[in-house]
């Protein structure tokens, strides 16, 4: 049942996520650039089809995605880069953008560089050590593999045991940035350690791997969400002076939990539905769940519900129902009351339960291919 | 000939050493000990013989050699730890904790961990690229090898090109070190490059790496010269939080150049013997060197010159005249005015010389031998 709550304060950093999202204010804030129908349209008649995460603006912002497109189209080198912090199992938030990804790996045909970035977790949380971390990057893996990534151009960097592939290009930008950049960045402090404070280097490099690796200048493309951003704009400020071109992003809005509001919570297991959930345990995490429908039945039927705010219908929206005239539907149910929550609750333990399914089988099998998808 | 000298400031930090350098007020400030008649006994008897940069007191000062020497006598594991910075070509000054760390080895039958911190060098130099810096940690192990160091026990580590040796453990002392200790330890200010903030971290790690390769406590010890020493105080900090023992070390005076006061120095090519100059070059640089004379040849006659000041004196004193008669022959011809400067210069020229010849031999057999001495 929806509760009424306190509007918290959003804040949105590259290690934190919190309060109620404001995507435009976002896009003000960091100074990108929402994603027009133009781009859209480009986009679409590439693919042939526009992707549900464009359509529906999950991927609502961006930094050059049209100087991206257009290298394309000139036929000359584009790559993707995006990355996962390994402090935990995945959670279908975090598939959210690595479906996308795939999207695009497909369309354009190019190379994805995916870092795990075991070091930074380490080194932001005091509870885990390397051997976790470095335990989530290859079990993590698994999860970005059951996307259906194309191994011969997926490169899954372990930053810790990939290091000879990072260290030398992670110098040339971090002698370009200064203590006082990433401390305005990042909010850093004095007190922090000096391993988080080098850091940012290393999620530098897979922007420029590419272009280092094969000797030419690749665009890269950051898809990610938009949490990540702070990263880039770092790493933007530096590229063109180590001679290769600033990387493009788009940025993805946050899968919400279903908790209250706010980001989906791998530190809250009852918020998110991991992919190794059993299916039963991911049906009773969305029996409990935060909607946005009345405290009664009978309201319900009277007043309808509020699918803005519902992370059930989230779930449908960012994920689950691609078909537009079905979501429809579904929002009209909702809001004339003709749908309880319980019953749309159900609905969607279904579909979870069967997406689940489907996705640990080829979890599974990807244990054998894993090898295959490693940075040589 | 000798020249009045105005007395510099003494700076010795791990990155600068400036002005006349008073090691006694080092060994207080660094909070170290001087090498104690104790400490030369147990060393001689073990040795059979009492090392010249020991009987000299170019090794002047430690911390925790007595543990050291005590883990060695209970027969549990020791080993070796020193480096280089390679910015430029060796010169002497380089090889003199060398040749006492070879020493070492024999006596102790250490393994010893060589660091070639291009890294570091690269990060700290506006001038230097990654490749020139990586060009001389080849260049410079030639130097190390024709010391005459055991191949099966020498492994000499390029930061970069090795950094798969180092990283996880550059982390875990990384995560224990806050920018606070970092900035009061090196003098580094918010305007300094995260690299050269997180190098610390680097630098310590082959303090523990025989430990954690051998899957033992080693008890390491490091023989540099003192301006190192920063490091391994902050090294010292953190080791036993890591499971390691805390490092011991041995600290060596600085050989001084053939210029005005102060250090040898790489980027004034005239104060400093390097190990590749044609032994004619050598001879020159001798002969245009500051010593402890007197203005003229009559008044060297009549008041004798001043050995303790002399570049001259110093380099029969730290590395050339290894007998100590003959030591004291050389300098009281000095004193009575019976030597004039000019004779002792080319006496010395000639030494230099046949130590040049003979060393550029043993360098040019060491490019044979790279790839044994090289980390596996």
């Amino acid at each position: 049942m929806g509760e009424k709550k306190e509007k918290e304060e959003m804040v949105v950093t590259a290690w934190k996520v919190s309060g109620e999202i404001d995507y435009n204010k976002l896009v003000e804030q960091f100074g990108t650039k929402h994603v027009t129908q133009d781009i859209l349209d480009r986009m679409e008649k590439k693919a042939g089809f526009l992707h549900t995460q464009l359509r529906r603006r999950v991927f609502f912002s961006h930094r050059d995605i049209d100087w991206w497109l257009d290298t394309y189209d000139r036929g000359e080198p584009v790559g993707l880069y995006t990355g996962r912090g390994p402090s935990g199992p995945v959670h279908l938030g975090h598939l959210l953008p690595w479906f996308f990804t795939k999207h695009l790996q497909d369309v354009y045909d190019a190379d994805l560089y995916f870092q795990m970035t075991d070091d930074e977790k380490f080194l932001l949380h005091d509870h885990l050590t390397l051997d976790e971390t470095i335990g989530y990057t290859y079990d993590n893996a698994l999860d970005l593999i059951a996307v259906g990534l194309d191994a011969e151009k997926t490169h899954i960097i372990s930053d810790t045991d990939n290091i000879d592939h990072l260290y030398r290009i992670g110098l040339e930008v971090a002698k370009k940035v200064t203590y006082s950049t990433i401390k305005a960045v990042f909010g850093l402090n004095d007190s922090d350690n000096i391993g988080i404070i080098f850091y940012p280097a290393i999620q530098a490099v897979p922007c420029f791997i590419q272009s280092a690796r094969e000797g030419r200048k690749v665009a890269v493309l950051i898809p990610a969400a938009i949490d990540q951003d702070p990263y880039w704009r770092m790493t933007r400020d530096v590229a063109e002076r180590l001679g290769y071109y600033k990387p493009a992003q788009m940025h993805a809005k946050f899968l919400p939990g279903l908790g209250k509001g706010g980001k989906m919570s791998a530190s809250q297991p009852e918020t998110a539905i991991f992919t190794i959930d059993p299916p039963e345990l991911a049906e009773e995490k969305i029996m409990g769940a935060f909607t946005g429908g009345q405290p009664t039945v009978r309201e319900q039927r009277e007043k309808g519900g509020n699918p803005e705010v519902c992370s059930i219908y989230a779930y449908y929206f960012f994920l689950l129902e691609e078909d537009d005239a079905k979501l429809v539907e579904l929002e009209n149910e909702c809001r004339s009351g003709a749908m309880v929550c319980g019953d749309c609750k159900a609905r969607l333990g279904k579909v979870v339960s069967s997406f689940l399914v489907d996705f640990q089988r080829k979890r599974e099998k990807a244990k054998d291919r894993l090898e295959e998808y490693l940075i040589k």
